[in-house]
């Protein structure tokens, strides 16, 4: 058994503790309370962090892992444009090799920054060795691609295989799923196709959904670039005459094994929709507003019981994984987006982006707060510099001050990761002069 | 003299430098070009940053450097609540000896975070021996308060009394201002005594304007909790039935020696107002959207050729600094306002953040930029790390995926500054308790 004391220690579950400790044995937490409850426990290694929070490991509920070398390679584009790159990259520059390298470099990066669960969408399926490898936890969705009807079974069969090839591997922590991709790539045939495959197989799923106006034109107008997209590639666009959100719906594609990506081109009766489906939406501030998009009504569906999570999305979109950052961006965001300052708090956005993100990925009962019984993996955050200095609340510190680069150790399963990045660096300066000398 | 070498050069001025150098003399620089092309001086010192990129170092347009150790301490309040709850602070809790070391702390965590100018706005003028101290370039707008006319001249006073002890020691680069404080501070006899003031001693001027819809409501309509809140003071309300933007301009406020702060509730008449005034903006997106308020129409400004700098403002409402977070949420928040990718991007938000604020400062001769001839106020960025490899083009990657933790030295005058927190941490944490005690 080891005692890690901090001045904090911030469970989520439970109220912040001033100068606390957690007991961890047999990689998993067996106490959390206040330093001195926890003294009697003889032969426990104590190990002390002062000046630090400790909290649990952040959950990123949405992320791409494989596009993690693509950081600032698709700078200033239309979001239509930025896919076509995005494709153009991943098919034509990188291939497996190079997506296997970039997963890895994301794994490493998120495990830096202190997230140790990832909701992680892959299309070539690297994400999941990197994941295993690093021993970062979460869901690892497999992506499925096919907007024309005629090749639904296709894309089925690729999808059946790759998922039966990794779930012999699955934990109880460590799960994989399946992630019909978005309505200007999946057909209404390969949604269904998907929904049923998932649901007799007990996968869970995340879909991007509602993200743009382009998808809203597509969707309901059956017009706009999308459109005319798959019209120039000989498929038929069916307008749906309704929002994104409701055509799901009407998919039954809404329910508690399906965690929503995006969710910003809504209406007041898709609030409804998510409220009384019991799906979960991730949120993803950053990558959002830079693509130009607009912010997700979060407080809106969070006042209505719906559980949000935050994402990070892949680095292609938001370049960077700083959960604090995200954290910060949700608030402020949405008190933006409403004028008040009860629309979102720190908090809220903390549980967000632990509990929240737990719950989200279906593993609540395992990992998102600091509590007895629940995996050890859990972050030091150091709070001793000017720029955290002097700390009223930590958790309002952490939120609105701390940054990446306040990590202090990350733990998994009650061992601290100690990652060498000198190989991958290398080998993503390689991708780099691949990538421009292919452009 | 010395030559810096980094695997880019960054001057703003000019474009991007692969494997460029400086070279410094006197405090200022001489020679800005590839490494090579300055190898040919003979004798002079050579220091390498390999990874790293060297930038003119950040103006930090707005800042309050006295507030630092209130960072955290007002959450979750309404602005009214919120600037009552400042105020409280300053005048109950902390007095003199406090609010020095608060800005001596809001200095020393400026010049690590890459900040080497500020436009700072000071009410006690603790700042300006603060910045003098450390070494801090900018602006010192003394503020001046006084909502009544009947008080005008006992606060022109003050003001005056304040300036003239400060103004013998200015330099070329740290220079005097004055700042009437906003419209629900200051009465419109005032704004014209310090207007006179300020221009009969070429004082250039700032001033909190429009960024709220309470002073949008107290200007037009003499309405809403800032009217009451006078009202109650027994202070005459006078609707001006026109903007705060407007109001100012009526006051012969608006020009090129006024740097105006905020600038969100505005009307289209107040954009050709801005235009055709010469007058400056300097935008705080992180600290408008935590209070609840919008964000500034930034890119309708500058197509209209209005500089617009960025700012932090204080750490009791933005909580950190970090320019990097500061250009990102600029550019996240415009893209958001108008849905336009093309409506704010790296490059233009990098020139807010160094050489836009030089010219808002009136100090474009001197800083801002790596032009020789300037002042030696340079910083480097370490760039090598997992969380900004690879790097495809530096500016994208410092606005998208740097952050102060990246801030590897900085350097005044052509010296590294070199600085010890151990006593001033001590220091804030006790105004921390005594805060906490107070309340």
């Amino acid at each position: 058994m080891t005692i890690y004391e901090a001045d904090w220690i911030c469970p989520v579950a439970a109220p912040s503790i001033r100068r606390g400790a957690i007991a961890v044995d047999g990689g998993r937490l067996r106490d959390v309370g206040p330093a001195e409850s926890i003294q009697h426990i003889g032969g426990a290694r104590r190990v002390r962090f002062p000046g630090c929070a400790i909290i649990p490991g952040f959950v990123n509920a949405h992320a791409h892992l494989e596009l993690t070398v693509l950081r600032g390679f698709l700078e200033n584009r239309s979001f239509m444009d930025w896919i076509l790159g995005l494709v153009q990259a991943k098919y034509q520059f990188l291939q497996y090799d190079a997506m296997r390298t970039s997963a890895e470099f994301g794994a490493l990066e998120m495990l830096r920054a202190g997230v140790t669960a990832v909701g992680e969408v892959m299309d070539l399926g690297m994400s999941w060795d990197a994941m295993r490898e690093f021993g970062l936890q979460g869901v690892a969705y497999q992506e499925v691609f096919g907007p024309a009807d005629s090749v639904a079974s296709e894309s089925l069969a690729g999808l059946r295989t790759k998922v039966d090839r990794l779930r012999r591997d699955e934990t109880e922590t460590l799960r994989i799923g399946a992630s019909p991709h978005a309505p200007f790539t999946v057909s209404k045939t390969l949604y269904e196709a998907t929904r049923d495959f998932a649901r007799s197989n007990r996968l869970p799923m995340t879909a991007h959904i509602a993200e743009s106006r382009d998808e809203l034109l597509l969707v309901r107008d059956g017009a706009g670039p999308f459109a005319e997209g798959q019209r120039n590639r000989g498929i038929e666009v069916t307008p749906r005459h309704c929002t994104p959100v409701t055509y799901l719906d009407a998919l039954d594609l809404l329910g508690p094994d399906m965690l929503l990506i995006h969710v910003i081109e809504i209406d007041d009766q898709d609030l409804d929709r998510l409220q009384n489906s019991g799906v979960f939406v991730v949120h993803c501030p950053k990558s959002n507003a830079k693509l130009g998009h607009r912010t997700a009504r979060v407080s809106e569906m969070q006042e209505r019981g719906v559980t949000v999570a935050l994402g990070t999305d892949s680095m292609a979109s938001n370049n960077s994984v700083d959960m604090f950052e995200e954290m910060r961006a949700a608030v402020f965001h949405q008190r933006m987006l409403t004028g008040r300052i009860q629309a979102l708090d720190a908090a809220r956005a903390f549980r967000m982006a632990t509990i929240d993100g737990a719950k989200c990925l279906g593993l609540e009962d395992h990992i998102g707060s600091l509590t007895p019984g629940k995996r050890a993996d859990f972050v030091v955050i150091d709070l001793s510099g000017v720029s955290t200095q002097p700390v009223y609340d930590p958790i309002e510190t952490m939120v609105y001050s701390a940054a990446r680069g306040d990590v202090k150790a990350t733990f998994l399963a009650g061992r601290e990761v100690d990652l060498d990045d000198s190989e991958l660096l290398k080998q993503a300066a390689a991708i780099r002069e691949r990538l421009l000398g292919a452009v």
